[in-house]
């Protein structure tokens, strides 16, 4: 049979396929960071031409940020596109890493090999899966099963400026039967999901302005106005003793669970206290009312992702500082706005300043959750793939990242959004360490390979 | 008559007493930063030459940490100490620095000429005022009027850990009648004065930690407690909306101001719509039943000196970090004790941790304030002194500042401390673009060798 040829073939290339992801997690292309401008191209460059070598004509594409890759295979239906991004998290804090992040390493560890290395799974490891079953698939019967195309992103870790324009620009080149997504990851570290509700995200930064210059605080402490303390109360009144968020009009539109998903969700006996306890914790933090998977999966939040303010090197210094900086984020659920939110927030941090006090926002990234429709039976079909790969029942989950291209693919080109991943919850995406299980890199292949037969007319 | 003689030459050697002091700016010695331990030693060895030359019998002396530069110089009485420090503060934010802070320059402002570059003013500028007054006293009359010794440190602006320990072991040689320490200020910058009252210094470095690793707050954000949330807490609740500080038991000792000083303070008229405004604000920020020279002077205060946690570089990272951090500085007056109130703050901060989070503290020096007493007849010669020189009446203020050396002297040795400056509220001490007014410093070396023949007997 046709598809076990396929497998097997991905079982004996997998040493050469798990070189390639090497070779690309070697690529330090950090998209927020101007500095590594040129290795993002670098990526792009290095995914065309793999994508080329495998017949599918594919080409770097010019945005006002960095290039989207573009690849077209004819073939029989359906149409699938996939998405990817190639750019990768800043490394820091550098000093926690036990590696050069992007000198990625074949690690044993107690729980099995791992490839180690910044992008490893956060998303070069899950874009490859896809391209090495087509790898697989090519070369045991010389073409693909589908009509394909390519759509691969670098600037998904820096809010994808380019990405609505360029979707907008090209939407009949882009438009197609399913948009297959890989960035999401496997329930609890076994269970194959495929996302079916994901949270939105709206990010600002504030920047507080008291004095015109750093103080002496000496001098001027006591009579002068500090803006990090000013910084301080605005954070600390953005949620309430029981977790809520008092942003005015916040949960406007954030909608009750139904019945039939709470039913579901329950069903999955999610093991908060091991995903807690993973990272050290064990108290659920969020609104006190809701369960650990309504906190992570259908509520919205608001998280200061980074704050920064005076001198915060080694030693002391007295100094009273001009300024205070924040990050902060929104993840937003059901018809949430994220545009009202943004006004607001705003208009909250703004009425909390004191006499001589400024502040001035930077908007970074605002875009509304979205929630797939599972009645196209590719779904059950991808699936029931997903379930004979795993030996265990794959599930419609929700997702707490936000991965706002979903909304895209169904809002600007009309096209159904599958969102399937195999990362497992201590990947460490974003954090130092980061990896992807070998198993998750080899499975996926079969997956994808298992998936592309079963969407095959 | 001798001092005109000595007036006379301080006005001819101007430029070369100038020239010495760019000398010395040129070396970068910050104590806070082991980098610049070097430039620190160097700086000593600058001094301890230049004492020698004047026939003082100067030693480098090791501690710990920077070495102490301590002279003699035998003579009639009185036996005046002279206090100074060589060491810097950081130059950060660097970027704010019209010139490289090391590279001093003479510059022409609207008012008047100044000698720019970081420790002009604090306190290498302020500092050389008493050897140029030395050494042209030196040069006019062979000698010296009064027994001399010189000690000199280099940790000022880090915390002075190996102030006390020296102190102590030497107590017999450094033990005199008066100790000189100038590193404080003109009134409004344009008053000569004797500070009586300066605030004592506890500093705290604050570490909450909630998860073990930083998290993505995208699959963590919501369920899993931010510590920078959990610090915001912390920092807004140390102050109530009156500007009192919340930390229990904190205004023990505090006592307020006599009937006497409360009036000389009001003949001050002190313009603090002008201190205020030089800096761009207009409201002082303190406890709001207290006057601005209160708040500088007489009140205790609790600043944060800076805050740090999550992604503070470009663009946005949803990162839920796994620690956060703030340095708190307390000013201290009247008989408010440093080493209770480090207790109670610690307490205060454990108490309103949230489950799974951890503080830890680092202590950064400890003094309480302290006040001279102003009836040895030496104050008021010196006074006198200070009025002729500057044409106005001098002095007896508070200082915002902590100078823990002024009540070391009265404690460890027995000596009267006498706080005479220079410097201007404009001379951005700690700040970029630290600057010493040529005024300053001409008129400081004058006033000192005014002091010296109204001390001399």
């Amino acid at each position: 049979m046709s598809l076990n040829d396929v497998l097997s073939r991905i079982d004996a290339d997998l040493p050469d396929a798990t070189d390639r992801l090497m070779a690309l997690l070697r690529i330090p292309s950090i998209s927020t960071d101007p500095a590594f401008k040129d290795a993002c191209d670098r990526a792009a460059d290095w995914l065309a031409a793999d994508l080329n070598s495998l017949g599918i004509a594919t080409q770097k594409r010019p945005t006002p940020g960095h290039p989207m890759v573009v690849g077209h295979l004819d073939g029989p239906g359906p149409h699938l596109l996939f998405y990817g991004h190639y750019d990768v998290q800043p490394v820091d804090p550098l000093a926690l890493w036990d590696n050069n992040p992007f000198d990625p390493q074949i690690e044993e560890t107690a729980k099995g090999r791992v490839i180690r290395g910044r992008g490893a799974s956060d998303d070069k490891g899950q874009l490859m899966t896809f391209i090495e079953a087509c790898r697989a698939w090519k070369a045991v019967h010389g073409s693909l099963p589908c009509k394909l195309t390519f759509f691969l992103e670098g600037e998904e870790e820096s809010g994808s400026p380019s990405l609505v324009p360029f979707m907008q620009e090209n939407a009949k080149e882009l438009k197609s039967d399913i948009a297959l997504i890989c960035d999401t990851g496997l329930f609890e570290s076994k269970t194959p999901a495929i996302v079916t509700m994901l949270r939105g995200l709206l990010g600002e930064e504030i920047t507080i302005t008291g004095p015109n210059v750093d103080l002496h605080s000496g001098m001027y402490g006591g009579v002068a106005i500090n803006p990090i303390r000013v910084l301080s109360r605005v954070i600390a009144a953005l949620h309430d003793d029981q977790g809520r968020i008092m942003v005015p009009g916040f949960y406007d539109g954030v909608a009750e669970l139904s019945d039939e998903m709470e039913a579901q969700w329950q069903g999955l006996a999610f093991d908060h206290a091991g995903f807690l306890g993973d990272v050290g914790l064990s108290h659920p933090a969020g609104e006190q009312d809701r369960t650990p998977l309504e906190m992570i999966w259908s509520r919205p939040t608001c998280e200061v992702n980074g704050i920064w303010g005076g001198y915060t090197g080694d030693g002391f210094k007295t100094v009273l500082p001009a300024q205070a900086h924040a990050k902060v984020s929104f993840r937003l659920v059901g018809d949430q706005d994220p545009l009202v939110i943004r006004e607001n927030f705003r208009a909250m941090v703004r009425e909390m300043l004191p006499q001589d006090c400024e502040v001035s926002f930077e908007g970074h990234g605002a875009s509304k959750a979205s929630m797939t429709q599972t009645d196209d039976p590719s779904f059950e079909a991808a699936r029931r793939a997903l379930s004979e790969e795993w030996q265990v029942p794959a599930a419609y989950v929700g997702c707490g990242g936000s991965i706002p291209i979903a909304g895209f693919f169904q809002d600007i080109l009309g096209t159904t959004p599958m969102l399937v991943g195999f990362g497992k919850d201590d990947d460490a995406i974003h954090s130092p360490n980061e990896k992807y299980d070998v198993e998750s890199f080899h499975k996926g292949i079969r997956s994808w390979a298992r998936i592309l037969a079963a969407l095959a007319t």
